[in-house]
């Protein structure tokens, strides 16, 4: 098997490699600490543990603290009490119960899957959630259930809408995930900005500069300081950056849709109203996901059979140069994961630590196995 | 009323001010002489001034001599044979039997609508179509009825994959349209590369340098010449830009799901077997359509008033300088609409040689009333 992590840990003595299944055990049995059912803190440490799998820190296990601060401060409800506020045989309006944004999408996915499955079609909407970690996972359920699935999100603001400034629109992410007969899935899973604030985070934990074009200060200025961007409260530009002249519009059109169907629509909040997950009051986050069952527009034998053709339609193109490589969407992450399920995870010294102490202060043994002191 | 258009003719004296009403009864009668049936002739003839109308003038009747090119080369079928190939209550798989998109994707989109409105949510997907036109003006359909409306379609390639060169993927527009309490609806139309081939051929033929960043030489160097670009075929860079760097392998992505849900998934055709209209063999595009009924997940008015409030929170962010306008998806181009029904729509003096030639050599009378000299 071939060894490749889409972000190797830089620089590798700062890292620790973990082994994943302990470092999963020990992160639900930090939520189980703090009142969250046992088969609801497995969701939401599979997530977590998941997204550091896949190469996706910046939604792993550093965010731990997040939703255990949410839940000490009141925001995120630890015992889930998710309602269906309307149904018919392939839609459904959820509310989460302010709990955890992992355990209500997580049940709104499967929802979503039974309603394909005998409507062919379904949409789900979920309103007073919070932050639900990776999009991509989810529509990996629908994947694994070898149908179509579609889940966006919107989030607290971090973004500037096109022509303005500050933080007045989420990184709002589209994921999107198509069954193929053999591993990896298709998954596309990508913010609506060019990046992500939680890489603007890592950037400036690492004291890396970032790209200019990414990141706007308070003023509307270009800037490629992370620190700057969160220490003064800086925007993320829509994918297409600064403007419309390389399409900033589109991809601040695209953060636009999202939030219409996520927040508007089913009554969740929107723009700078959706709060942080840390805070006092529920964030009222909102999801929305279709699924499409394959079988009922064409047959999921011949579109496995046409998903491999495609597969090395893709792959056969002609290469920009030598050293290129072409991916297909979610295949970086995939590799990651298959990667790091065999030689660990890479945890920041750092993070490490902060999440041993956020278990040590809710009397939680740290017995996550270290399996290198350098990654 | 505001006059405003999007595109203003550049230089206003190579222009000629059209009525539109008289326009589009041109160009249906020239669909009919060539046996487009008189209701399929009005479909084709609403969506192409249309597009004139909103001022995507690389959608419009420029773009005429293509269909009809098409239809005497035998890739288009003029009468079309619309057929449904599987359904369910709500979801259906249609074969467009190679005739003009635009009557394929009205009459799915009206199957979608249908659907949605008895099972709460529908999805439509249409192969052995041909080019369609704007992706919004089949959105627009779902809007009118109060509804979501989700428009997909691949196209021939002009666009370079992620780490690829030539032209190997479509530009593979979504069109997402909302219904709102008063007009402009909602409407994000967009091409998933940051510029459609269309804008290409108008610098092309206005002799002007494009942004440098748009587009690819067939080497895969940036250049900012469309008559490079059009003469050597080269290729159109996905939302993002060239590499990953600005989120080039975003755009590509969302290109590379559109290809699959219209595609790979209805069993047209993907990629760089997606044949032009004006060929001898049919396109074989694919489409795919989504369609919410508001009220199943949330309730109608509520919705409206929510999207009102929502349209004023956007336009009351903090604007980036003293002279920047903040727009919503689609008000630009609805505005344009506005003013053009009024003050006629600008069609450059080659283009309306073009389509009075094409006409002539069909018996048709050219009965386009001309309101400006210049425009």
């Amino acid at each position: 098997m071939r060894l490749y992590e889409k972000s190797p840990p830089i620089p590798p003595e700062e890292f620790v490699r973990v082994e994943w299944t302990s470092l999963k055990e020990y992160v639900k049995e930090v939520f189980c600490a703090l009142g969250v059912p046992r088969e609801h803190a497995e969701i939401v440490a599979d997530v977590l543990v998941t997204a550091d799998l896949m190469g996706i820190e910046s939604h792993g296990v550093q965010r731990l603290k997040r939703y255990t601060t949410g839940i000490k401060n009141g925001s995120v409800k630890p015992r889930a009490e998710i309602m269906t506020v309307k149904e018919t045989p392939s839609t459904a309006l959820i509310d989460g119960g302010a709990s955890l944004g992992q355990v209500v999408a997580y049940n709104a996915m499967k929802i979503a899957i039974e309603k394909a499955r005998s409507a062919g079609v379904s949409v789900v909407g979920v309103r007073n959630s919070h932050h639900f970690g990776i999009a991509g996972y989810y529509a990996l359920q629908a994947v694994r259930e070898n149908m179509v699935g579609v889940v966006m999100t919107n989030s607290e603001a971090v973004v500037s809408y096109t022509h303005t400034v500050g933080r007045n629109m989420g990184t709002n992410p589209i994921a999107v995930g198509f069954p193929t007969k053999t591993p990896p899935p298709i998954l596309f899973d990508a913010a609506t900005s060019i990046a992500p604030i939680g890489k603007i985070e890592l950037y400036a934990k690492q004291d890396k500069k970032i790209p200019l074009g990414w990141a706007l200060t308070p003023e509307g200025r270009l800037t490629d300081d992370p620190k700057e961007v969160m220490a003064r409260k800086g925007s993320l530009l829509p994918l297409g950056g600064l403007g419309e002249e390389l399409g900033g519009h589109k991809g601040s059109g695209l953060a636009l849709v999202v939030d219409v169907l996520c927040g508007v629509l089913t009554g969740a909040s929107y723009g700078m109203y959706v709060k942080h997950t840390t805070g006092k009051e529920p964030a009222n986050v909102g999801h929305f996901m279709i699924v499409v069952n394959i079988d009922a527009i064409s047959s999921l034998d011949l579109f496995l059979d046409r998903i491999e053709e495609y597969r090395k339609y893709i792959k056969s193109l002609k290469k920009i140069s030598e050293s290129a490589e072409i991916w297909l969407p979610g295949e970086k992450a995939w590799l990651t994961m298959e990667t790091r399920m065999r030689i660990g995870i890479p945890v920041h010294r750092g993070i490490l630590k902060e999440i041993r102490e956020e278990g040590e202060s809710l009397g939680v043994e740290f017995n996550v196995k270290v399996l290198k002191e350098t990654a």
